[in-house]
């Protein structure tokens, strides 16, 4: 894994956000670090300076809300921190305490193909259409529960055992700067950063934000990637492979709606807080996971995770 | 009204959370008050005693998981606190921080028969449910955005002024104590007590948890009745009139999936939390609404509020 850019090597003289490059990990219950290579700098210490706060609480999460003032205390944490393997910490979702968890439904041309089996739409979810620009012109976007957010060190446990259950592979938006109506131009300014995010389902009738919801149906992780190390957040090569055969590959390039678009589209019905997670949809090659599979999932850019199945 | 009784009035020696018989509300941004027929009484200093909480937070609302804790506070503060008159104040939701909004559609009879209507289900969310025992077998529950609920005392924005936007008037639980696979025989022991809701919604193809999520499309008040004021919440009757004329009209009996049920099948997929908010589903009647209504909403033991729509 390439050595982080630090500040100090950025040529131009951006601003404070944009200064500060780092993948940014929560890991054993509690503990904040940053990722370099294959060690956890462990930058816990920093989070005494977030405020204590009382009920009732602020919108939005408090950590991703502060990010760009903790940032300087973190990377300066970081080179003296204590440094423990990353194949030894249990990684946690990288947001605690998102608002929300936003979907894109339908959003690679291939998985709207593919989504016309039946198996996939029950008769219920049909790909048609037919007088909409986009899938997401007739669907719009869904909620997924964010209670049961799960991160990279976590398993997925199956609630409809009996049933098909897909893996979902996608590219997950952190949002840093809430806002409403935001615009094109400005919608990845108000990015904190980018995380793989697995938008679990069961195939069936209901809903999606039902079907889409059980807890540890959502996954982040493995951590959260500073929005200025991805210049181009559509354009990544992504994939999963379940017990180490390809089930999803693609690139972000290929989304119907692409990443400025979803911020817009999301921002014109909600305000949306720190910490908001839109996941961008899914590409061709959903399939049924069971209980023992390893999901491994990759983004450029980003990282990789092995998430199991239960 | 009629006065609230007191625990000193109850005849069966009930538990402490049983003994505290109360209508609370959250007002002028960030008060605490007890309504007494038409004053309310400022009891906002009880909350000094809710602890001071850091990043990363718990889930749930800490005003609601502490509510059992702090109700003989508030009672005995009730007593002696400074008394405004109800009309004088802003109401606001009567749960500050909840985790998630979960509802169910299409849970009394006649408004599945209304929802065959082309207005209402645009032929996508068709309500024939052959093959399960309920409609809410075939499509489960949705969730609402909880970062756009608002109290009595707010306006509910349109944000699709042309298309149709309704009303739909139905019974709001807010869960007092957590948990997961809650047995029907427990579940009303998890309320923390009832309330008004109003689930908003655009008639489109769109997903429920999109067309009824935009910021103002979830109300929740007038104020929070606790649990034992209601003996039986599967017996209430309610209604919603829009400018003095009347919409809907009906009686929680009627319920398909009834309060217990919805309950244990919230429960199966997620962990409850406190605060989390379930509304029951709306009878038939569903209307449009335009800038410049006033919805008048009621529940028989909750109470009353208008809502104006702009």
């Amino acid at each position: 894994m390439a050595h982080r850019r630090h500040a100090d090597d950025a040529p131009d003289g951006a601003k404070p956000w944009k200064m500060q490059l780092m993948k940014i990990c929560r890991f054993d219950n509690g503990r904040l670090g940053v990722v370099e290579g294959d060690t956890v700098r462990d930058v816990t210490s920093v989070l005494d300076a977030l405020p204590a706060l009382r009920w009732p609480l602020p919108l939005g999460d408090q950590f991703i809300a502060n990010l760009d003032k903790l940032l300087p205390a973190i990377r300066e944490a970081a080179k003296t921190a204590k440094s423990v393997p990353l194949a030894s910490v249990k990684l946690d979702s990288p947001v605690a305490n998102p608002p929300r968890v936003i979907a894109a439904p339908l959003n690679y041309q291939l998985h709207v193909q593919e989504s016309s089996n039946p198996a996939i739409n029950h008769g219920v979810h049909m790909p048609g259409h037919e007088g909409f620009a986009t899938p997401i012109d007739k669907y719009g976007l869904f909620l997924k529960s964010q209670t049961g957010l799960i991160g990279a060190g976590d398993t997925v446990e199956l609630h409809w055992p009996d049933r098909r259950n897909d893996h979902e592979v996608e590219l997950g938006i952190v949002i840093g700067k809430g806002g409403k109506n935001i615009t094109r131009e400005a919608a990845l300014s108000h990015v904190a950063g980018y995380s793989i995010a697995l938008d679990m389902v069961v195939r069936g009738p209901e809903d999606r934000s039902w079907r889409k919801s059980a807890d540890t149906y959502s996954v982040l992780g493995p951590w959260l990637v500073t929005a200025d190390e991805i210049a181009d957040p559509d354009a990544l090569e992504f994939g999963i492979e379940v017990d180490g055969e390809v089930r999803q590959r693609s690139n972000t390039k290929d989304l119907i709606v692409d990443v400025r678009d979803l911020i817009v589209r999301a921002s014109k019905i909600y305000n949306l807080y720190p910490g908001d997670i839109i996941m961008t949809g899914t590409p061709d090659g959903v399939s049924e996971v069971k209980a023992g599979n390893v999901m491994h999932a990759w983004i450029e850019k980003i990282g990789e995770m092995n998430v199991g199945v239960r």
